[in-house]
């Protein structure tokens, strides 16, 4: 068994082995590019976790865990787009440092070699394995279209919010430990087993961020603090207080989310809207969700019968992701 | 053996039975939208045809003509966003109709499901199907950037000119008949052939394109001649002439097309730049260029050792594109 940071190092020095023609340059810059941005490279690691739960050798998963990252990074590049983020890790975005047409163009194109990739896998795991990517895939597209719909939308409900974070960012880390067990010679049951360890995991871990956002130590959280109760964000914890508060709560909150920017303090909005949290016992709420869910995902690891040590990594794993100090 | 036409009602009648999700609708209207527009349904028709030369039913290779006609939207729909073009087909494009962002995902979710249908073939041909429509759609997306790159390149040679029609429009033509003979048993060497068929036939449709809008009819041709002139476009004839002229023809070429809007008449500019594709023969080399594309996809249609019954479908229809009447 390998260690995360093992498997990191392997997919790391994988990826600067992907050949990517030099021309047309303006094409495949941006791909290189982005790529060398760099990451966590998680989703690529939970594949090869995945394989390795089966005891096959990482190896033999390595082009599914590549086409996993590099769909990834064609993901986070639209969605630069769309967000109109100037930037990504501290550095200019790539429609920013080039244009709008190549950063459609260059993510088109990744998304074509993360098929490649995927399409590189042993003869008989291909199809099962394009299933689950691309069900992924179409699944992470519709998540990103909630989200969008949801900054226009009045209402928005815990459960749509939950589906929403379950479509956009639990489903491909679901994927990739469910691909990695296919390609590792797991029968259904227990590929299935390792997609709902991987999504519940995946949204515990998006509730936990949105817990820190709030309440993190931003030293330790590597942000500011409060950024989502400054752009009235529809987290977990904002859905949770509207839909709990009422009388005089639920006007003063509705207050602070329909001031205009620069008409409030921001660290007077963020106190405020935190003491109205308080108040209903958000916080608690949310991180009652957040531990059932995690509680699901370990049973869901729990339930597969394999070797306890051939599990033990990704338990780790969990464990760690899950406590992020607040 | 099925006609074009018999064909074309098969794509459009499975076209309808694509099942979409409701929701998001945001995501999949678009969708909806896009492949309602319509078209000639060139490409999986081709795919059926190149099935059926080697003798096999065409309902067996639906699945991949399918994924290729999506695929194809899919590019059209994100070169709209490109090109800032307002209409496809006398309608709004969807970024014109819905939003740019829209238009991103929606496109990327068309092409998760032109993944979703290839991966619908039979089990042995999922890898072979996958490497020949995944490398024609990586061609494609470079073929793009060519184009794009060329609008602000000073020079570009007719070679290069010939290698971005041929990776934007014709590799896409080639690979749905190779993915058809594929998927009709062809050996690799045959399939090739169909490929290397559809690729010269791509080329020379698109060559007849360029001439079309300088000398056709605008009546039959179905839009106003003279388009590519009056745009500066880099058509095989531009570069032609630009290749050849020198003297005083150069400089009133040149002239011609470093003037600004509205500081000429339109019709004077066709008329000029005309007259000087007439006084180098620019025209004459145009058609026999498309010629010996012409004549190079039929020999290699002719290279394949079936019974000529099978081949006739494929030669009247390359003989039909091909007299579209100037």
């Amino acid at each position: 068994m390998h260690s995360p940071g093992q498997l990191q190092g392997l997919v790391t020095e994988a990826l600067q082995q992907i050949a990517f023609p030099d021309l047309p340059s303006r094409l495949y810059d941006p791909v290189r590019y982005m790529l060398g941005i760099g990451g966590k490279r998680m989703r690529p690691v939970l594949v090869l976790m995945g394989c390795e739960v089966f005891g096959k050798p990482p190896a033999l998963a390595i082009n599914a865990a590549l086409g996993v990252e590099v769909f990834h990074n064609f993901t986070l590049l639209h969605d630069d787009i769309m967000d109109a983020a100037p930037l990504r890790r501290s550095v200019p975005t790539v429609h920013a440092k080039w244009n709008q047409s190549i950063a459609i163009l260059s993510g088109d194109v990744m998304f074509v070699k993360a098929c490649e990739l995927i399409n590189g896998v042993e003869n008989d795991k291909i199809r099962p394995c394009m299933e689950i990517f691309l069900r992924a895939a179409r699944e992470v597209c519709e998540g990103q279209q909630y989200d969008m719909d949801f900054e226009s939308e009045s209402i928005v409900s815990i459960e749509q919010y939950l589906e929403m974070i379950r479509l956009k960012t639990a489903v491909l880390l679901g994927a990739s430990l469910q691909m990695g067990a296919v390609i590792g010679g797991a029968g259904s049951e227990d590929a299935a087993h390792l997609y709902d360890f991987g999504t519940n995991l995946g949204m515990a871990f998006q509730l936990q961020d949105d817990i820190l956002d709030a309440y993190g130590d931003a030293g330790k959280f590597g942000k500011q603090t409060g950024g989502d109760i400054l752009s009235n964000k529809k987290t977990f914890l904002l859905l949770t207080a509207l839909s709990l508060a009422n009388g005089d709560t639920l006007l003063e909150l509705n207050n602070w989310i329909t001031l205009p920017t620069g008409q409030f303090n921001p660290a007077e909005k963020v106190d405020a809207v935190k003491s109205i949290y308080d108040k209903l016992g958000v916080r608690e709420l949310a991180e009652e969700k957040m531990q059932e869910l995690y509680d699901h995902a370990l049973n869901h690891l729990q339930a597969i019968p394999v070797d306890d040590a051939h599990k033990k990594p990704l338990r780790t794993l969990a464990g760690e992701l899950m406590v992020r100090e607040v």
